[in-house]
This record gives structure tokens, C-alpha cells and sequence, in this order.
């Protein structure tokens, strides 16, 4: 087993994609609309009371463009945790105006390749505290999965643990000129789901999503290796913001 | 006839992978709603006794994320049974509220690869209970449907035997490491579906999935010649689960 | 014009693959399913009577899993034949609680790589029954469609007339092991739909569908050259198994 | 500018391909069916109009197999006539038993790989009657859309113009081959539509269309740079035929 | 960092595309069409208001085919803008007997690598206005998304700054002579969807669309590296244009 497999895993991860069908919204009552508004808040209220309690943490953003409405991105601790939420969530009166259009199931997931030999990563706190983060408020969010390249000369997996460690080494250095502007959170999805990560990035100027991975795909780690699935970016939104752009 | 082509097959597999409607679940009366999950628990039933005279094997899992809610994994003799549990199943008040999302049609297979010369497999009782097995009952659940490639230099069918043999070895060197974490039903589907194979793993722990899946992919055998389709995990389901995921 | 380009053609061929609405179908009356079925079993007579007169030819097959519930592949003379049938099956009832999943349109054809110098085909009997065939009632149906790669130097195309031949005739001895337990029907489709080739097998053995594809994908003309699309299987129906199969 | 540019360019076309809603089609009443088919006619009639006053021209197929039921190949000076024919059926009452399946946007184009030098081609009344055509109404008609492949070593657009210009003849020496047998239009579309071009294909018997496209993937322009998107074939319509078509 | 990284960014941009549900629209009763229609043009009253305060700027035209039937081209300084913008068309009645069919997250860019050295582009007001444009009126648009490919010996991204210079240069060049004729809106989304980049021209003659896509594409930067998705063609549209379309 190589060296480089070593990864370590914190929450389980579902992104949940939808879209409010209008049509449907309109089509209900104004007391039919009330309801839908408090359900959906109340299950608002329990994903926050789960992250004051540390069990996890769920971001809410709109998504511009047809893609999708909003999208809810929830930390948890098990694959049970997951289902259950998207269980409720699709037997709330709410669910009934929204169109299912994309989901993502992962794993928080910090790559071994620059751990220092000899500790523990997992009694370090820092470490924990980013396996299992509470999710940024930023104003903006950016997410799209991704796989590393396996096609003729530019092999990811073919490569050695060294080769593999330098590439990875230039590639962090970009992100930490992003410090303090972009907060990423990487996701595993290898036997999860149909791409090897998600990539998921929060930051306050949505021109900084641009910049970043414009000037990551320059790396040689992206020009070669880099197999982008699609990208959602979005507004956060909270029960206010939500409120205003359901009403009629 | 090259010697590599000896495989053994077991029972017809088919993977049913089904969303629940839920604006159609709600809109039906409780006694409907009632008679429904009574149709759906009788054919459970129907599926055990099966299970019971070793005439088949059914697994009955969620699917965590929009691709699907709940997949029924069928094992039996022939194609004509599972076209009759299909059938059966589509006659039910229960399916009126589910969407057909993914299915996939295999059999149970094992590579020859590694087969004693001059032993008669079908005659050893741990073979046929591998190619007619009873699927386990563990927490979770993977599916991935997958080819060997043929392209370029990364051609898996015009390699020699010897050369296959030896990089299914060292694959299976690594599957085993992971006995007693992980069970993984081959089901062969060349001829038969869209892919070339389906792989089905069970496992208590859905991290040894990601594990797995992530060290066989530094294998050369998977790194040059592994495509893959789309990943499916999921959570055991049986009656009292189900009826809860049900429940309004 | 190159030797290689001599192929000849019979029957024009369409497969229509549809799936049940089950919904719809349980929404009829008792006396529309029963008119429904009576269409159907009506426009089943209709084929049978051409295929008496030697017309034409009609397979009337399920397909297991959820890519359809059942197939027709019609031969008939003309492509006009085939679009009133088309026609005329959309104007009965019981096509009203079908959805269309999948066609393809082709026509019979026997490549010429064998073909003996300086004889005419055409005053071939067994040639002429095998352009204008009487489609098997075996047990079970196998089809996909397929192309001859054009990628850097796994390019049929390219290849001269010799390397052709010599490469169709192994293909061709693999298939002739498979006499007695496999028929197969090739239909070109160059020009006519979307892939060259449609390939459709009858077997009374389903497990021969994966014995053949496999043993030949190793044959160096499917492993460097062959493309393929998505695989139907399916048992064979008749009036009282479809009868068996629409009861409620 | 390279030489090989010069196009010249005649009128702009639509290809509309449109299934009918068998299911809507019978829930008219058979005054509003005659309704619909009276619009419909009189759409035919005004099409015909247009092209008696060669401001233009409109083929009306069938089409074999489940992409389809019919399509309408209109040649206009303008886009905005484009626009306008498929609004105003649009708003017919036989479009809303209509499904829209595919369309293609393009322009009647003449390679001038084989102009003579010094002529003004736009004088020449031949070639204007090439760019300006009146339709053919041959029994069939075939419609693939295609691309010139730019990969690695099989870059069309990265060849001189001299080896472009051999090419195309060699190509068109064997389309020159069907002359009497098949009648070809070919519709630019590189910055109309997805494809580089539209290939429309006219003929008496529909076999042709595989003998043409099969012989020409053997010419080397073909097996190396020709990509191909989806085939249409279908056969010719008229109100006549269309009346017995929709007939119940 | 690479100079070559070096853009400057304008507007946020969202392209809208919708297509008519004519039966949807038909069914409205004469009242809620005018109501319909009075709630358009009142947003297009609004859109205009923000182009007059140069706080943005919004293109409409119709689309030619089956992919949609008309597109809003929005400019706006944030993405909550673009946002807001989506929700208020969906909120209306008009959007109502609309069917999304594809939209485009992007920003006004402006490539750096023709930039001065030690001047400061966003003090050149020809620049500000190049990244904050006002929208043209001409009569046709064609948009389309693209990628600079990253394959083998064509990877863009593995290029030296001075390679991608002169690659662009000349590629700007071909771009020149069609001053007066096309302009050109060149929009980044890197970070933001799914291709690299959207191209958006404008011209009074829609078939230079077609002459500089053509030409551009033998240029080598265009044939190597140029990946292309799907085009879309259109006619201006006005308030009394699309009034016209809209009649019934």
C-alpha cells in the first residue's frame, strides 16, 4: 500500500441541489405558501441547532443561473445522517415546489501527502477542527467535483508517491495566496460518488472563485492531471434573504 | 479460445434503482398509503422465502443523494424470473409512486484467473456458494458498474494472458486486505448491459468503500484500464426502516 | 471504389423499443385494457400473416430491466413499410399507454469479405434467406448497436482490404463456434442511424449473449476496433405471455 | 486570409424535426383534427407559394423510427423568415400535437476548393441555382450533421490547403459517382449551430444513402477527419400522405 | 504567478435562454395574455432604466431552432443582481409560459496579454467602458461557450506565456478585420460554469458569424487548442417585436 493512499476523513458530506418550480409555488394558497415558508424555516432552525451542538454543519446558498434555485451543502456525521435529512426534507410541504437537479455525496477529506511523519494527525485539533468544519458564511460560494486524469502520458495514478507529493506541494502554495479570501473545503468522493472530489469554495468576492482556478489550471497539476466536472456558484442566503425571494 | 475466457457464472443479477415520487405519496389517503406499504412488505416477504429456498437472494438498500431512494438487488436462476419480479413489482400500488432511475442487468461471475488446472470448479461448494450467493446484511452499501479499456497502449484485450493474470493478482492482493471489512459481489455483464462489469460491496463501515476504491486506483490494473460508471451508496432498509422513510 | 465496399442488403429493419406506463395502464377500465389487448393482439396477427406470406418478419421480445418493457424488430421490404407500421402501432390504444425508449433503423446486410469471385450472390438461395430472414423464436434476444473505430492507428478505415478480410475471417470462426446455440442477424447502419452496425442475437441460452461478446471482445478486431453502444436482453413473448404479463 | 476560405454562401436553413403527440392527436375532437389539419395544409400550401415565387423552398418528410415523425426542411434569404416559419407554426393548432425532437440552423454552402480562378462564381447561373436550390421531392431524404476532427495527428485545420483541396476532390469524385442517384445539399453551419455542417441527402432509393456514406468512409477525408452526429431518414410526405398518416 | 495571468474584469453576466410554451400561452384567456405581455415589457421598461444609469446593460433576442426561442443577455456589477434579476422574471406571469433551456454564468473579461506594461488598465476609460459595455442593437447575436483544450501535445495550459501571446495575437488579428462589421463580447467563467469561456458577437449580418468562426478556426490557436459548445443564433427583438411574436 503506498505511502500517498494515507488520506484522513472527517463528516460525510451531501449537496443538495434544487429548483423551485414557480408554476407550483404560485399555484398555492397564500396560507399553503405560509406553511411551506414555516416548515422549511423550522428545518433551518434544526441544521443550526445540530451546529451550535457540533453534530454538523449545513451551508444555504441560492445558485445563479438555471442550474438550480439553492443548494444546501450539509456536514454529517454518517451516510444515515444524510439520508434521514433529505428524507424530511422531501416530506416537508416546502419540498413539494422544488425540483431535485443535482446532488453530491463525499467526505471531508485532508490529503496526507504534506503530514509530518511520526504524529498523529488525528489528535491534532486544528486537524479535527478542519475535518469536521462549521461552514463559512462567505458571501459567495463556488462548487464543482473534479478527477485527476488517467489517459496516456498524464496518469495521476501512475505516477510515484514523490512525483505525486511535488505536484501537490506547488498546487498548495497558490491556495495559501488565497488566505484570507477564498476558505476551501475539499471532499473525497472515490466509491462515493461519480467524480474523485468535490471542491467547494466560500469567499466574500465571487471574482476570487475566477481567479483562483484560473490561475490553478496554469499548474501543471490541473494543465495535465485536472478533469472538471460542472461549476454552481451562488449567494448565501438565510431564512430573511429566502424570504424575500419566495415572496409574491 | 484463449484460456483467460474461462469465467464462472452463477445466478442472473438485476440491480433496480427507483426515486420515490413523494408529491404522489402525499397525495394519496392514508388507506392508501396503508395498502401500498402492505403490498410493498408482502413482496419483501415474497423475496425472503425465496431467499430461504436458496432460489435467489434480494438486497434492499437506500440511496443516499437524488439519484435514486432505494435500489432492490435481485439474484436469481434465470432472466426470465427477474423480468417476472420486475413485472410483479410494476402491478403494485407502491410503484405508482416511484420513478425508475437506473437499473442494470448482470450475472454473478468469477474470473478463472486464478482457477486450479484440472479441478472442476462447479464441483467445489465454495464456488457455487460464491456464484450463488446470499447477499449479507451489512449497513451499507456501493455499486459501480465498470469496463476494462481499450485504448491506445491501454488496451486490456490485447494484452496476453500471463500479462492479465498478473495484474489481476496483484488486484486481488488488495481486495483481500480488506476481508472482513468488505464483501464484493462480481457480476459479469458483457453481452448483457452497458458496462463490462457490475461490483457490488458491502460493508459496516462506508469509509472502507472510499478506502478500497481509492488504493485499487493506484493499481496499475485500475490506474491504465479502469473506466467507471456512476457510484451508488446507500443504507440497509428492510420493513420497519422502510415504513419509517414512509412514514408522514 | 475499393473490393471491401461489396456488401448486399435485404430487408429493412426496425427495432422500437418501448416501456409501459404502468399508471396509465392500471387508469383504464377493465373493458379499454381488454380493447387495448385486442388491438395489440390483433397487430400481432397482422405481422404473423406477412411473415406467413414471407413479407417480411416480426420479433416480439421483453427486455429486462428499465431501459424498456418489450421490443418489436420488424424487417420489411421498404423503408415505408417500416413507418407504416410505426404508424399504425401509435394509432392503437393500447400504444397509448407505451413510451417510446429506443429504435433503430437499419437493414439486413451480409458483408463480402467471403464472398466467392465471379459468382452472383443474388441466385444464392441460402444467401437470399439469409438477406430476407425469418427471425428465430428463441428464448431469448440480445441487440446492440456498434461502430469500426477511427482513432490514430485504430482506424478500420484506414486499413487496407487484405487486413479487412483477414481480420473478419477470425471474427467470423469465433462466431461459427457458436453455431447451433447463437443466430445472428447483422443489420447495416451507415447512413441510416446513428452507429454502423445494430447486431441482434437469439439464443436459448442467455449465458452464450456474454460467452460470444467476451470471447470476441479478445479478438484483435473488437479489441482495438470495435465500438459499442448499450446492450438490450430480453425473453421471448408471445400472445398469452403478454397476456400474463398486462394481467392486474 | 487563406485561399481555402472562400465559401460561397446561398440561402439559410432550418431543419425541423417534430414527433406527434399520438395521445393528443386522439383527444381532439374530429372537428378540431380537421381544424388542425386544415392549418396544416394551408401552412404546406403557403410553403409551396414561396417556393413557385423562388423566395424559397420547403421539403416535408417522414421520418423512420422514434426521433422522429416528420421534418421540414425550409430554405429562406433571411434568419428572420426562419424565425417567422416556426413561430407561425408554432401557433397552429397542429403544433400542439406536436413535439419538438431536433433542429438545425445553417446555410447552403458551396466549397470553393474547385473554383475556377478569376470568375466571379456569383455570375455563374449554375452556382446561384446550387446556393438558391428548389427542393427535391425524391421518395427519401437522409440528414446527418458533421464536423472536421481536429485531434492530435488528424487535425483538418492544421493541413495546408493543397492537401485540404485533394482531399475534397477525391471525395467528390465519388459523390460525383452517384450523380442520378442522389441529390446532396450541404448546409454550412460553423458559428449557425453545433455542428460544422449539414448534410442533406435526396434519393429514390433509400439504399443509396448507405452505399454513398459507406463508400465515402473509406476515402481518406472520411475515415480521418469526418465526425458524425446523428442520422435522419425518412420518406417524402405530402398532404395527401399526411392526411392518410394522421387519419384514426 | 504567470503574467499571462493578468485579466481585467468588468459586469457579471448572465445569459438567459427560454423557450415558449405555445400551448401554455394559447390557453390563457385574452386578458392574462395582455396582462402577460404588460409585465414583459414593464421589465424590459426596468432593464432599460438600468442601461440608461449605466448600472448595466441587457441584450434580447429571439433564437433561431428548437433550443430556445428567446435569450436575455444581463450585465449587472454583482451576481446578487443577476440573481435578483432570475427571480423577478420567475416570479412574473409571463414567465409562467416559459421553459428554461440553458443559461450562462459569466463575467465581462478583458485578456491582458496585449496589455501595456506599467500602465494601469482601469484608469483607461476605453478599457472601463470595453468591461462595462452597453450592449449592442445590432440585428443578429450568436453566442457560444468554448474551452482551450488541454490534450496530449495540445495542452494550452502547459504553454509559455510567450507561446500564448503570439498564439493570441494572431488570432486577435484575424479579429481586427471584422471591425465594423461583428463586435465581439468576450466573457471568462473559469470558476464560474461550465466552459472557459462565453463568446457573444453581434452583427448586422448574420453570415459574417459564419466567416469569422470559419476563418478563426484554421487559425492555429482555434484548431489546436479551440473546444467548442453548443451555438445559438438570433434576431433582435423589441418590445413590438416580440409583441408580434407573441400574437395570436
Amino acid at each position: 500500500m503506498s505511502e500517498a493512499l494515507h488520506t484522513l476523513e472527517g463528516w460525510y458530506c451531501l449537496h443538495d441541489f434544487r429548483a423551485i418550480d414557480w408554476n407550483v409555488w404560485k399555484s398555492l394558497s397564500a396560507s399553503e405558501r405560509s406553511r411551506a415558508e414555516d416548515e422549511l424555516f423550522s428545518l433551518l432552525g434544526k441544521y443550526q441547532n445540530t451546529e451550535n451542538e457540533k453534530q454538523g454543519s449545513t451551508a444555504f446558498y441560492s445558485v445563479v443561473g438555471q442550474k438550480a434555485d439553492f443548494v444546501f451543502m450539509h456536514l454529517r456525521e454518517t451516510l444515515e445522517e444524510l439520508n434521514e435529512l433529505e428524507t424530511e426534507f422531501n416530506k416537508s410541504l416546502f419540498a413539494q415546489v422544488t425540483i431535485p437537479t443535482y446532488s453530491y455525496v463525499s467526505i471531508v477529506e485532508l490529503g496526507a501527502y504534506m503530514a509530518k511523519p511520526g504524529s498523529d494527525p488525528m489528535q491534532d485539533p486544528e486537524i479535527v477542527a478542519r475535518l469536521k468544519p462549521i461552514l463559512p458564511k462567505s458571501k459567495h460560494i463556488c462548487f464543482y467535483p473534479m478527477n485527476k486524469r488517467r489517459e496516456g502520458n498524464d496518469n495521476w495514478y501512475m505516477l510515484s508517491v514523490d512525483e505525486r507529493r511535488n505536484f501537490m506541494r506547488s498546487h498548495g502554495m497558490i491556495g495559501r495566496n488565497y488566505a484570507g479570501r477564498i476558505k476551501q473545503i475539499i471532499t473525497g468522493s472515490i466509491g462515493l460518488d461519480d467524480w474523485e472530489w468535490g471542491v467547494t469554495l466560500f469567499a466574500d468576492d465571487a471574482l476570487q472563485f475566477k481567479k483562483i482556478v484560473h490561475e490553478m489550471r496554469f499548474d501543471e497539476v490541473s494543465a495535465r492531471f485536472g478533469e472538471f466536472g460542472d461549476f454552481y456558484v451562488g449567494n448565501l442566503l438565510d431564512q430573511s434573504k429566502m424570504a424575500a425571494m419566495l415572496k409574491l
